[in-house]
């Protein structure tokens, strides 16, 4: 059986290993395979279910707690970025690695904990996500590309939220309100949801007009305040401008995880125990 | 807001964009991640857990349904590869894209089917599988591919086999294991088995020795004999050897599904709904 | 000093490494730098200027011989393919290598012989080429990428013979040239050079309407009949068609050079020093 | 024949293209094929041959004319790197296109100019060299990379230099020259050197010990002060340290070329007609 091992040692020349080049920050990002099927199906809510949200930053947070150097996620409607730093050395910056397993274990997660967000709709089959490996060689560029994704979420969701304006409260078919919102601007489509609907696009939900950002910061324990936690901050804040840069200098700095007073009540994920992960990966 | 956009649309000349080399054998392999902890977490039997092989062949099967263009998947352990028809034109036979969904659909649906195998073992936290794709430009080098992962099958199952019947039945610990099968012959593995435990490893059950090979194939429907569906089998063969090829030479023919008659009892999947799912797929 | 480069060494991580798909036929083509300019300048004589065909040919011989696993060459106008064989293990099939030296050595030998060819015509500047590396996994594949490159010297010879008769034997000036040809079928074009040229197209030299084909033979010694020789044949045939490739079924074949009886005054090259060349290699 | 081109359309498909990371610095590097065996055969001076490092900056210099957007060059030895400005657009940053042209200009060069150099040395065959291209994200990692490239010259220089002085003017044969040479440090080269044969080796040609640096700069025309011309210069000083940097700040800071008062008889380049080249470029 040696010797039939020998004889297909070959098969392994046939492997590709693409390195993502050194000292450039590495995104990560998902997207819904098919979700309009997907959510119309399992009944979202329409512009915006809140489960849904919770759920895909449920499944961000599993996946940030699982990598050290992510140092940054932001998500919006079926898609997730995820940031890791540039001198990161997971899995030696294989790209189909970092890919694949991101990918993977977000999906999974995003099964795992259906339930705890959908508590009376049943999943009613497996649903998929495709990733791909974005390299961006300077701060300026990740940022720009952030930028471009919460401008996007502006977007889509003002389009939306007019949108579904004039088909439920409207009583117009999808066809007719496609139409009517065909080549608007902005302007135009904040008028429509104030005058026709009432609506006043700035009083919506934060989290639906700025996506969802994560990020990490050391709290003390409840038990010991000399004790620190790694903590993932859910924030819904305005990624484009300085300020949150500011703010957070240590994600653009390179930095160690920064101390930080979290206020009772802000959303947020604890991570379980950061010994447990860091020997994880040591082990690989 | 344009105008924004606008200034981000250079974002997306960083995006890179592999394509597979046309007329060659896509194959899309997967492992699961750190399941050595996986499998002790949640109690598999060893050497071999029944349940867990069924649900990584129930998980292909998922695969293997929703890409008409998967004329073959082979599965041992946590690992299965996934085998492109040589001309497919799936998603543009983008590398990326075919990688992470194939593996995201396998793990979606590895923990939406967990419950339906693992009646009694809860699920304790999402696992994550990593995939890579390798291209095989020749039929003999497929062939060769799938005979290297059939032949390791062989090697690892014998030594786990010798290797837990040494500490089951022997009271050997682990490492007294080890030693005893360090640098060890096929032969005196088979004797170890044979002569201390009455065990004779041709008897073990096939799917351990020889791994699990899923095709398709037509069958004619039980209520009309005149209408034809599409069916997974699942198989426990030798799959090195010419005999399978030649009885199943749809796959290297790249030839359309070949009629069988399904002996009752056969394990496999019905495939529920081809057309909905070559819809699917025009869509994209 | 040491530490110094020592501080450096991370800069090696940078690199990339393309190694070319195993088992595929890596065919590396040549394309003049703007030559149009440079045939402009140098006086080349149109449509076809022999000499600047047999210096293309003859830098193709130099590049052939130095590679022992080029198989075959094949050029046209400005435009060179090598053909490595797919089992070639040169430079560990490393892409860029191929590429780049295959092109260096092709520019530097056209440069070193151009005076052997233009005896009275001084090179003004230096001249220069691309190259790209494209991987065929089949014969078929292989063949259909000649047999395109032969169809579009057919199709370029023929509409740059006719333009040329129009300009200098017809008198038009270019642009009228131009618009008497737009969109004329090859009838057509045939027509005009025999009604009104008097030139049949299939009379005209076979190089130029077929290409340059070279492929090694081996010959036997002038000196010494038992002692054989590497010779690159220089032929101007149809390599579309069957005979082509069963006449010389070595190169698809993947077979040592055969035994050539060749024809007092066939062209070709003789290769100077075989044993010196494969030492060259064994340094590399 | 239209057809036949049609059924070959589908050989583009192979191709694969591919592009240098937006807003990166590009590298290419050049390396001598087989140089040592060159050298010996052309009988080039031991260590250093000055009129083969002219022949290699002429060479350098006709590339850098070529090509606007390189603004730095930078050659020791058989080897020579340029680096295109991180903002090039040149051939849409495709990989292979850059990488060949500039080989093939440069070598082509090298043997168009040989003459030159080598009044009386007959070039004895045609030379080829390798290219590749690298990509580096930030200054800091570009500045390595020289610095890098420039110790590397210190190191091979002060060992060639002490290896042939053991070898011309201590008579030993090479073998022993080596045998003295192995392991030792800096200190020791330098002190065989200054004791044994009275070479300070800091008094040794400044371009021996500190490579060939080119850059671009504006002069006055001599017959009209207030035209202005580029100019290569050809510098031989530390590129290590900051100074450099500062002086000629419009390398980094992607800035448009700096007028510079040349001091008379310092050596250079002048661009023959940048206008002609911009023509040249935006025909491509």
């Amino acid at each position: 059986m040696t010797e039939i091992t020998e004889k297909y040692r070959y098969m392994k020349i046939f492997k590709k290993n693409e390195i993502c080049l050194p000292n450039s920050w590495i995104v990560v990002r998902l997207d819904g395979k098919q979700f309009s099927r997907f959510t119309d199906i399992h009944g979202f809510e329409k512009p915006n279910d809140v489960r849904a949200l919770q759920l895909m930053n449920k499944a961000a947070a599993c996946v940030m707690e699982e990598f050290k150097d992510i140092c940054l996620a932001y998500g919006q409607s079926d898609e997730y970025s995820f940031i890791f730093t540039k001198n990161t050395k997971i899995f030696d910056r294989c790209r189909d690695t970092i890919s694949t397993i991101v990918n993977s274990l977000f999906t999974s997660s995003y099964v795992y904990y259906w339930n705890d967000y959908f508590a009376y709709t049943k999943l009613l089959y497996p649903p998929s996500f495709d990733s791909r490996v974005i390299i961006y060689p300077s701060d300026i560029n990740l940022r720009d590309y952030l930028s471009w994704r919460q401008a996007d979420v502006h977007i889509n969701n003002l389009y939306n939220t007019v949108f579904w304006a004039l088909v439920k409260k409207g009583k117009h078919d999808r066809q007719k309100a496609q139409e009517i919102l065909r080549g608007s601007v902005s302007s135009t489509k904040n008028e429509i949801l104030f005058k026709n609907y009432g609506i006043n696009y700035n009083n919506e939900p934060v989290m639906y007009r700025k996506g969802t950002t994560l990020i990490k910061k050391l709290i003390s324990c409840a038990e010991d305040k000399k004790k620190h936690q790694i903590y993932i901050l859910q924030l819904n804040c305005d990624i484009i401008n300085d300020s949150f840069w500011k703010e957070n200098f240590e994600i653009l700095g390179l930095q160690s995880l920064q101390l930080f007073q979290k206020p009772s009540g802000m959303p947020g994920y604890k991570v379980q125990s950061i010994n447990l992960l860091e020997k994880i990966h040591s082990i690989k």
